[in-house]
């Protein structure tokens, strides 16, 4: 038996854990019988992921005695549309789901997000487990509750805050995962540290390379430790009113570079996070929040680890100041049209700054454009 | 000033009144403002409602300086769908919402299901109130929190449990319902005397004829002690595990003949329910549950008040027994494929069974579609 991590999470009457580990795929089947009220539990997947482990995951609830159904989604962001929200939902209704049905999402951030919606309003909610199959989805999307899909106005804007009753995170899925995409889930690994466990980012610069390069004691602690900081935050503000915004660290900035971008492949969500928690730190001691070093400190780790550090390792490029601002004036954060930065101290002491001078943004973009 | 009931609601850490009177809706802006974070709040409402109080609504918001945009919909179920959804979400993210925006319902039930159930996924959930324009909305769909839309599958198999800041039933708004519509909004009434209030029947065995016939103090008691019933079942059982079942009294029957009526102006929902009671008590009564006279009380109640008692009031139609019970099948409570009926001890003793022999459900339908 491989070694397994468990973390609790905790939002007032409901309870559940995140399991962490490799082979947990492979033995799905017990630990999510207990959760199984009726049959079949609905598999919710997308083509590539299928092709990996769709059969793995059904022989082991076979071997528990679970029946399953599978719906496969196409894969890549544009699945989770309305209309391919109104597909699911009519493909997972076929299957004549009642209120005690189980829906398991096997995938990545977009099988989660989508599948995870379905979940909370198909019959008005249905139970959900989520078995995240990319180191992004582990870290970061698939703990926390948050689901949702995209419109014409941007991403993730109608959704709804739904916990799951079960996360197994398989590390031993990150082994087909192309580097590109583990590196981008590496981002918001390095995140955690940044944001409030300075320990945790010296681990990273001790270990960061070895968990890349494969190793599976360093992915299954990162992933947990990962899993850990952001469940004690989502805690304490499960609706996003207050300390939760620290999980916001680089998102500012990496949004509009994002939104800059067409939210495409030419640049994924951890790439534009590791250049935006750059910035962050940046605009941290230009505001004279932040020593130097420790925002030189955090640029060489995310540089080292393979990972954009600034817009100068984004080429081919026009950036723009007024358009990368407009972006982020339409952020879903933003109240009384005010943006909210997350900024920080140092490394591992980030908080949250909603009065920050436009300008000094403006002159903090000018200079990110000219390097 | 006119005399206004209020309703408490409270599911654990939320509380929220209902506001029952004459003049809710000129008086709208001073109840209102409290709760108003955010300019403008969104008011969404039907075409049909809109001309009758859009201005009236407007001008008390504006009186409370309170500004509002307005979203008219199309009246009518067809607006409840996947494409009506989409449209709504959209009107709605075009007026840059954020997450301390409100959203104001003004209409009948179809306004306040696709409102609430796009109140509940706006930015993963924005504020939410109700202002109830008809019978059915004011003592039951604004009661409780339940949201949705339809798909091809059937009624309300997607939507949210969402509890609104506050709701105005503001029982003036009746004066320019339709005869028809105010009836089947009545069957309700008489349904939460049936299932739990056998005093409360007997008072509206009494008042009845005064309420729909216009005695605004008759309408104000009728709609408060409504909503204090389905509050009271309510608040035990938001998410409907248990107790809630019971009011569907008369909806497993009343469904089926809706679904066969396809759900259009044929034959509205507090008549299909009206039917469905009558049935449920004469099942109670093969059953050997329920004194024949109880049911005949109930029944003679229902046809005094100008609803429809029994299949022989809603002609032209060939109903057939084994297409009703498969509507039935269909149901979104049913569970491990039983049907779950409410039957009657008596007026105002209703419980939950779910082991009715079909033979018996067959037996029954048989007889009221031969008579």
């Amino acid at each position: 038996m491989n070694d397994v991590d468990r973390v609790p999470l905790d939002f007032g009457d409901r309870h559940y854990e995140i399991l962490v580990g490799r082979g947990l795929i492979e033995n799905a089947g017990g630990h999510i019988a207990p959760f199984i009220r009726r049959s079949p539990a609905i598999v919710i997947t997308d083509r590539n992921v299928s092709a990996h482990y769709r059969h793995i995951l059904e022989r082991s609830l076979a071997s528990s005695g679970i029946e399953c159904a599978v719906i496969e989604l196409e894969p890549g962001e544009s699945t989770k549309s309305f209309a391919g929200f109104e597909r699911l939902i009519d493909a997972i209704l076929d299957l004549g789901p009642e209120r005690a049905s189980t829906l398991i999402a096997l995938g990545g951030g977009v099988v989660g997000d989508i599948a995870g919606f379905a979940a909370s309003t198909v019959l008005r909610g249905i139970d959900f487990i989520q078995i995240p199959t990319t180191l992004l989805a582990q870290v970061d999307s698939s703990v926390g509750g948050k689901t949702g899909i995209n419109t014409r106005h941007g991403k993730n804007l109608v959704g709804a805050f739904y916990q799951p009753r079960l996360v197994l995170a398989d590390t031993g899925a990150l082994d087909t995962l192309p580097r590109r995409e583990l590196l981008a889930g590496y981002a918001e690994i390095v995140k955690y540290g940044l944001l409030g466990n300075a320990p945790f980012f010296g681990w990273l610069e001790e270990n960061g390379a070895a968990l890349i390069d494969g190793d599976a004691d360093a992915r299954r602690y990162a992933v947990a430790q990962s899993c850990r900081a952001k469940a004690e935050i989502v805690a304490e503000d499960e609706r996003e009113a207050g300390r939760r915004a620290l999980l916001n660290l680089g998102h500012t900035f990496g949004h509009a570079l994002e939104a800059e971008t067409g939210f495409g492949d030419g640049l994924l969500h951890g790439e534009a996070v590791a250049v935006g928690m750059v910035m962050a730190f940046d605009l941290s001691v230009r505001l004279g929040f932040c020593p130097a070093e420790d925002a030189a400190r955090a640029r060489r780790h995310i540089a080292a680890a393979g990972l954009p550090a600034g817009l100068d390792a984004l080429p081919g490029r026009a950036w723009d100041v007024a358009t990368l601002i407009a972006h982020m004036q339409r952020d879903k954060k933003v109240s009384d049209g005010k943006i909210t930065f997350i900024l920080a101290r140092g490394i591992g002491d980030a908080f949250v700054e909603r009065d920050v001078e436009l300008a000094e943004v403006e002159a903090l973009l000018s200079c990110a454009i000219a390097a």
